[in-house]
């Protein structure tokens, strides 16, 4: 069975955890049984990964998350990078040539798209593989997963089934009105959820679109069609099923519905007195958080920015994060992560972490030079190809133009002072070792 | 006219933004006309420089707050530094005898004692002024300053006055019962400021201090018993007068109380909903804050650390606090200020600014190198006593062992990065340059 998890989006509507660069699945608020924490995308790759331990997972994403996977789920991952941004029609497309044409996957095996960034338990991974064994079985086109509603949401889309099994209709975000009646009528919500084997979709994909293979079809990526796979697929199918999964699943979006499935009540260097109520604390920078008497609360603090909000009143925060400028202060790539610690005119403190084995880019800068002192580890530093073994201590100066790169012998920290004026992400070079 | 402005304590009733190192009156709150912030100590002394120009000042502290005091109020403000910490009668004494034997004050000159961390308006100078000359005109040993109560407060002392201004007893903190009826014999809150001249309280210091001068007596400081002005002279004396001060008067040692006389709601980076109300966020460092509807809470952040808290929980902090362990991250000093940006186990990251015609000290460790980068201005760096210029961009390697310091020719601005194991702020020998 494959599984193509949609890893998209990005935004601010868990600012200041989530930003342009680092989508809301990708924050660490889960405990594990180990006591530590990981990510929605952690918690959902992993749990298909033990429910499922045939299934093989691929991960369909834009090119800024491809970084980040890496760095959570492991080099070994097998992810689809979409080259621009477009919509879930073709970015299944796309995953779906990449498991034909690169991973010659047959045409008649079950594929299950589900999205990332549900909060769910084992029991939606099992309902998975149901859906995968019912598309192989049940002669449907298309196989939904559809959620038992618990309340008369305005903000989901449903399918109303047929005692069979079959969709009898679709209603997307109906009113309070209309959500009353179609609980009535039995109706699910649609989790997002996509079953079929492997042939149709490339069917579909090849009637809308014209390409040969996965590699022509990422070359014209750029010039496809943003549409949802509800649109241009779904919606048309007439031979599409639902099974029904009543489980817990939510959507955990915003900051009051995060906080209603964390286990704990803070995560991070947090103090709590006694008189504080459903009150939560994320604390992702070094210094203690203490709170107080507070009632319905979420306070999240990141290197980006600090939020502190009544639970209700965080859902509209949008306009207010809009206003908010300023820099990515704290990314995690696929070799380590960096962190900005200061900000000057002239330059700027950046504290970069590469992970055993790793080296950054071999890169230069046009307008800047950078001071690196290594704080943590051993690795090998390369200055305009010449190699030097480098410890703890060991600075190594990098004048403007100069090509360099580090690599981690084992786990490496270094403090880069950039000095120069205009500094900006932008100014860099990447070169050919 | 001679003042001595008391500033002692410090504490953890206002963390994170005061802490061991840094007292509450050195934060900065309060809006200047400038659109700039200064802090209590400035406000007072700067009040008292504005409404009584020939008021000479001299300021009592202990020795850990010299360098702030300098760093807020300049190299020539005059300071009585205290060898150790004892109560108000030996600090009171010791800024007496600095006055007679190293200022050579005359003996019949007015001093008004003061603390330095009531919130007060321009009126409470005037009557600071009005003090000193009660004091050469009323034939009272000691004029008091009593504050108009505005409320039965059972935590402040009371002094009822009799019709002709001499004070007929003393209540220290009655209880709610005690503190009405004394309103009903219109007693005034003791304000904590003495008014003398010098000859008298000279002759007091010597009944209970066998010293020879100022010399003498700072050197034998360490062992004098800590005792109050209160219980040591105040209560004692018998020809004492008052002088009713009727203006505003707050005690601001709470966050409930400091953001009562808070022009402004926030300091810093903040950002409000509209539906915040009654909330004050002072945020001292880089990133920016979200407010989103809060009622009557305070957020604060330093390097220290961040406390969100209902106003009134915040004053039941203290046992929270206690539990807070870490180092100190931000510290004002005469030369500039130090801020620590990162810890590891074998390093720490510093920003050390300097302003312009400053240095350290010079100054060597034993278990760390440093490595300085100029991020800003220009500056002469002394390393074994070898002299060398250096600006922006310019690295200087301190292996341990080493002397060193660093002056600012501009305001200078260097990021140090400390490598060794066991990294501590008594890792550090001074040495003549």
């Amino acid at each position: 069975m494959q599984i193509i998890l949609l890893s998209g989006g990005s935004g601010k509507r868990l600012w200041p955890l989530s930003n342009d660069v680092r989508s809301k699945q990708f924050i660490k608020f889960f405990k594990t049984e180990d006591g530590g924490h990981e990510s929605m995308v952690q918690r959902m790759y992993n749990g298909i990964k033990r429910v499922i331990p045939d299934a093989d997972i691929t991960v369909a994403t834009g090119k800024s998350q491809a970084s980040s996977l890496m760095n959570q789920l492991g080099e070994s991952v097998e992810i689809c990078v979409e080259p621009a941004r477009r919509d879930t029609f073709p970015a299944i497309a796309l995953a779906a040539a990449f498991l034909k044409y690169v991973k010659n996957i047959d045409e008649e095996e079950a594929v299950v798209v589900c999205p990332v960034d549900p909060y769910v338990e084992d029991d939606y991974f099992e309902a998975i593989r149901r859906i995968g064994e019912a598309v192989i079985e049940n002669g449907a086109n298309i196989t939904l997963m559809g959620i038992k509603p618990t309340y008369p949401s305005e903000k989901y889309g449903y399918i109303v089934p047929r005692e069979d099994g079959t969709v009898e209709s679709f209603k997307e975000k109906p009113d309070l009105e209309g959500a009353k009646a179609l609980l009535q009528k039995n109706a699910l919500w649609n989790g997002g959820v996509f079953g079929f084997k492997l042939g149709y979709m490339i069917g579909k994909t090849h009637e809308f679109i014209d390409y040969k293979d996965f590699t022509d079809l990422k070359a014209r990526y750029d010039s496809l069609t943003k549409i949802s796979i509800d649109y241009a697929v779904v919606e048309k199918e007439q031979n599409i099923r639902v099974i029904s999964f009543d489980g817990d699943w939510m959507d955990v979006g915003t900051w009051k519905t995060l906080t209603d499935v964390m286990e704990e009540h803070s995560v991070g260097n947090v103090h709590f007195d006694d008189t504080c109520e459903n009150t939560h604390v994320i604390n992702e920078i070094d210094v203690p958080i203490l709170a107080m008497g507070l009632k319905n609360v979420v306070v999240a603090a990141s290197a980006d920015g600090i939020i502190v909000a009544d639970k209700n009143q965080s859902s509209y925060m949008k306009p207010y994060v809009d206003k908010i400028e300023g820099p990515v202060m704290y990314a995690e790539k696929s070799w380590g992560s960096y962190r900005v610690l200061d900000i000057e005119d002239a330059g700027m403190t950046v504290k970069v972490t590469l992970m055993p084995g790793h080296s950054m880019n071999y890169h230069s800068h046009e307008r800047r030079d950078e001071i690196w002192t290594v704080i943590e580890g051993e690795g090998v530093a390369i200055v305009d190809g010449k190699n030097r073994e480098v410890g703890i201590g060991d600075t190594i100066f990098l004048p403007k133009g100069c090509k360099h790169t580090i690599k981690a012998t084992t786990l490496l920290k270094v403090m880069e002072v950039q000095v120069g004026t205009d500094i900006d992400v932008k100014d860099k070079i990447k070169h050919e070792l």
